[in-house]
């Protein structure tokens, strides 16, 4: 910046000219995010001269869509990673990375390399000598195999991985990868805090924007395969042929990339598209219907995925108003499906708007009768938690209670109760913690991931979906660290039991270079942000604290309204004795869902891990806890050490400023500003109000709230984005 | 594109390779419209040699932020636009621009330019000899005179203009330069078409999207100096302490540029925000509430513009609903502000929910009789026509009218009514032709420019505001077209004398090179792109045919509904014996607010310009045109002629294609594709309509509708986008 302060004359003003003319000049590619974990940077380091030495020409043979965007990837991508390399060798013998399968290049094929036993997607990655010269070979099982061998291959490269001894041989451990959009057709996403939905509905089928293109290739880089378009609460107009059109121009960008479209269902869409009076599945003409649509669909979209359906939950229309089962439901849309190779994926979020029962308590109640009775193309898909997404909740009781019915994990990669876009928390792991959580069914050491990769039940498909967090904000997520859930989700998608540590090492590399300098401390700040949240939220076990409606901020006050458990004093129960929700038997009992093991620990005040007590327990103020502190003091506690670990990352960052670009530099500490502002806010506000509750005073040492409950409960944010 | 078809081994792929290469590397800056107008590509051509003699060094003297802008902006462009320019002179007899003030930098003080008699914002460009060396001087009346002279002077060499000899004289003509944004709190855009609102509401004041630095710099450059943040149809929460503080943060990035910001006022804040039972205007608590509030702002905003207020206009409050005036109203809120020296601009655009009477009568009924009686710190905003931003209106008939009172030009940049964002429609074309007709009042000659520049009256005030195109579309206004709508109201609001045709090749210039084989078939598309909307849409005077609420697509046939004049059917009153809306004596007399000579012209069907004869005349079928075509006849080769022209404007784009980046192209390409099939639509639809009225064939040659009437009225689009 030019700033001349003195009566300098000429000369000093040349001087700064000059500074500001090296200032000004805008950098090549601008930092905006928009590149995501594909910024393909020139590379440096040592690596470098073995890269250039073992790609001196890329060989994809074969003409489909596919191959094409395999030959444009790895052209475009080694170009500006391994920049001016004149050198590079156009004579046969020159060391060559070659991609394709064993039906798309016979030199593939004469490897021998067993592709056909891998799963669909898989793919080889091998270094070796082939025709007298030196060759990498990515080879996929199938096309879409190589496209990820491909990705997989320049991740090695933009992760500094040596590449001369490559002996790799990868398939995703879960068929159904999807990130499910929750996008309506006014192009506003409920729950989305980056922009409006990237779906330009108005101008498709007609314009195709090429950042469809950019989603595709991001996705198909971390293995996605599937994307529902449109949101569950859903409108039925998106089956109509003007809709189908869309939808169906979108298919066409994203199937040379693997990425399958499917659409959520409004169970109500024979009454309201169709014209008929009834949308009860066992009705013939509402069978038919369906049969008649879906053959519809698939005359649009040849490779439709499937629907997506939000079913007698929350409002929505579903088989129970006509007094038939979810699967009735489910497998009526089954069974128009099933001609074409669609599924039907039915959520198992339900909660009846009549039941009394603790909300906990009712997918499981509803479902595990069901078990056995859905059709074979129908999945079950189960959020990782029995509440809503909550900053933390223990492993939802379905998993493992099911194992004749194929069940979907529903994660949420849009930061609904984990504060939106400007707060830095890492999911990692939180998927973490729940794909590693222990069933106990039918026995110790069956993981949750092991119930949706189908080994524990030997299902036949599995699934995993997220709630997206993309929009039309220029970094797709709202924030540059929101761009990790989404990488944390697909490549746990793909693996997992990936380490969320590993992948956020390797998501850091990418988005922010190699440098050790900032790889380590960005990756510890990614690591321990999903605590510090709950910390400054919802510690020990409390859930469902947030203002009401669009979930912005405390509001553990709330209460009132149309639904008990849509107030928070309904889940954290806070009186003169204690603090939390008694799931135990002598309390809703939603513990004897889980396995006997698991239900004797979490009914157990004294085995029931600490960030599950209130979840639980109903606790007295002055119960001692695992620190030695009474609960009352271990909450503030741990409120206040969430609040303060988030002026710590902040610290962090600020260390960091040499290693970063100015424009993501600034964004970032501009959002962490706002994160220890609000993370103090919600530890002052929830302080304040439990305090009202326990009549203790703050332990030693920690600081009052800066203002009375009754500011806390005044603030009022009507505008909040992402409300439905 | 790598597309290899053929078994031919590796050297073809090498070759394609290398080609594949080439393509795949991203341009260093790419071409996605971002940067508007100021794109400072590096120059070619002859001029170039002697624009780096002559701008050897850049001089800012001076440290105020505006000066600064002011150096950051020259700097930054002159480094773009004459890249590599290593030969540049260090030495104090190299050739300098020098930019500054009288009393920033004494070496323009000696030249004693007259600065003090330019009007604000003013500035002069001189090439001369200073202290024995080659200069340019860009001399500013004010810091902000510098900061639009360096504009100018950057468009200069943009545009390859000669600077050897440069003695320039500019001053804006109108005071107030406005963009007027219908803005949401939800950041939601009402008749917004390029995504959501600029501003970020939710993260406001913490964080500062840098896009508002460029929003400043992009309205600087062509004059804007003031900005209503808000809708129209306002919301009171705007004017709480949480909301000023965002719009002071705004505020705060547009001071240097010379941006004021404004907020428009929801006549009932009083009741809804104030707690008071009242918003009467002569009540004595709601004066002081409204003094209290205002001051209150100015602590949050010192230099705050003032209010924007549509008061009793389609529902929203205003003083009548307490039995007072416009004038009560507007004067009570003046009184507020004049301390202050902020202004109220208050909207002509009215129409009372009882008034049975023609819709274009109302504003002039209500208004002429208060001219005198407001304030003088009060503007009253007019539209440019009497209805409502249509593809065509006569002047407003209160130009003219009201010569005691600062008249301001409300146009509107968005293109509610012109097809939204897909549809080329230059408006510089629609908003000359205004500003050049002529109100003769008091005398033949006295232009709409002439009384809203205040020289037909002497306005003390002047002032013209446009509703902004602007949104979070990384293109910003929705195509790349529609940045040159933005652009020419800015240019003719500086100087509303200015040729839209001059502006058009002045904008291609900036946007798209200086090549001769694009810049003529542009301009001309350009210029030929209004009229052909209004064939397409509303040929020969015909108005607000288009479908309900959303206004996107013909809706000729709407009637029904909640009030007459929300209905097609109201305007256009085809019937079996003609079509057009009878304002002469005969009818509604609408043409008696004209002043008499121009009365007599609108009211004689037989001295009507045709394009207005539909608006003032009911016509029968048969009416024999200037063509020598019968009306009917007439209205059908309008139309069609419309949606040819479309045709051959795309034709036109595609011959461009060499000189026209990728990225670029494609989008323009399909948008025309787009604007194509919809003006056919246009036609086909009104075409098939109004046939049932006139019950005559079509004249031969002319194409039949595509579709039946029932078709064209059963489209439904009930998520086109700006809805309110």
């Amino acid at each position: 910046m030019l700033t001349i302060r003195c009566r300098c004359g000429f000369r000093f003003a040349q001087l700064l000219l000059a500074l500001s003319l090296l200032a000004s000049i805008p950098t090549a590619l601008a930092e905006d995010g928009y590149e995501l974990w594909q910024r393909y940077r020139p590379l440096g380091g040592g690596a470098i001269e073995q890269y250039r030495r073992s790609v001196q020409r890329i060989i994809v043979k074969g003409d489909s869509p596919t191959l094409r965007a395999v030959a444009q990837e790895l052209n475009a991508a080694i170009a500006r990673l391994l920049p001016g390399d004149s050198s590079r060798e156009a004579s046969d013998s020159a060391a060559a990375l070659i991609a394709g399968t064993a039906q798309s290049d016979s030199s593939i094929a004469a490897l021998r390399l067993d592709l056909g036993s891998l799963p669909a997607g898989g793919f080889v990655i091998r270094t070796l000598r082939l025709e007298g010269r030196n060759a990498i070979v990515i080879a996929g099982r199938d096309e879409v195999g190589v496209l990820y061998g491909a990705f997989h291959f320049l991740r090695l490269l933009q992760t500094l991985q040596p590449i001369d001894a490559l002996d790799i041989r990868e398939a995703p451990r879960i068929k159904l990868r999807m990130l499910d959009h929750w996008d309506n057709l006014d192009r506003s996403v409920e729950r989305g805090y980056a922009g409006q939905s990237l779906w330009d509905w108005h101008k498709l089928p007609d314009y195709i924007d090429p950042r469809y293109v950019d989603y595709a290739r991001a996705n198909a880089s971390i293995g996605i395969n599937g994307t529902v378009l449109t949101n569950v609460n859903a409108n039925a107009t998106s089956l109509t042929p003007q809709y189908l059109e869309k939808s169906a121009a979108l298919a066409r960008v994203f199937r040379p990339y693997g990425i399958r479209v499917f659409l959520s269902a409004r169970f109500s869409a024979p009454i309201e598209i169709g014209g008929l009076k009834t949308a009860d599945p066992l009705d013939p003409g509402v069978r038919a219907w369906w049969q008649a649509k879906v053959a519809e669909i698939y005359r649009y979209i040849p490779d439709f995925g499937g629907f997506l359906v939000k079913a007698n939950s929350e409002g929505q229309p579903g088989p129970q108003d006509y007094g038939r089962s979810h699967a009735d439901g489910a497998n009526m849309l089954g069974e128009a499906l099933a001609p074409h190779g669609g599924v039907v994926i039915w959520r198992a979020f339900v909660y009846s708007n009549e039941q009394p029962d603790d909300r906990a308590k009712q997918a499981y109640t509803e479902f595990v009768p069901l078990d056995g009775k859905f059709r074979d193309n129908v999945l079950v898909q189960v959020k990782n938690g029995a509440i809503d997404f909550q900053p933390r909740e223990p492993l939802h009781p379905l998993f493992g209670a099911m194992p004749r019915t194929p069940l979907m994990m529903e994660f949420q990669i849009t930061k609904e109760y984990l504060g939106f876009a400007t707060h830095l928390v890492y999911l990692g792991p939180l998927y973490e913690e729940v794909l590693r959580a222990d069933t106990y069914r039918p026995r110790q050491g069956t993981t949750v991931a092991s119930v949706i990769d189908g080994s524990a039940h030997s299902y036949r498909l599995t699934g995993i979906g997220g709630v997206a967090n993309t929009g039309s904000d220029r970094n797709w997520s709202g924030s540059h660290f929101d761009q990790a859930n989404w990488y944390v989700f697909g490549r746990l998608a793909w693996n997992p039991s990936l380490s969320s540590r590993s992948i956020a090492e390797e998501w850091v590399r990418l988005t922010f270079g190699n440098e050790p300098q900032i790889v380590q401390p960005v990756v510890a700040m990614m690591m321990s942000s999903h605590q510090a949240a709950v910390d400054y939220m919802t510690p020990l076990g409390l859930h469902h604290l947030m203002d009401r409606g669009h979930h912005y901020g405390p509001g553990p006050w709330i209460e009132g309204g149309p639904r008990a458990d849509w107030t928070s004093v309904y889940f954290h129960r806070a009186d003169a004795r204690g603090i939390g929700f008694d799931r135990t038997s002598a309390g809703s009992n939603a513990v004897s869902q889980y396995a006997p093991p698991l239900a004797h620990i979490f009914g157990d005040v004294r085995r029931v891990p600490e960030d599950f007590l209130l979840w639980f327990h109903h606790v007295p103020w002055d119960y001692r806890t695992q620190s030695g502190r009474i609960l009352w003091d271990e909450l503030v506690h741990r409120y206040s050490r969430g609040a303060e670990h988030v002026t710590e990352m902040r610290k962090t960052w600020q260390t960091l400023q040499p290693y970063v670009d100015a424009e993501r530099y600034a964004q970032i500490d501009a959002f962490l500003a706002i994160q220890a502002k609000e993370a103090r806010w919600w530890r002052d506000a929830c302080i304040a109000y439990f305090r009202t509750f326990s009549n203790r005073p703050l332990p030693a040492g920690y600081a009052e709230p800066g203002h009375s409950l009754a500011y806390y409960e005044s603030l009022k944010f009507p505008f909040a984005p992402g409300h439905e």
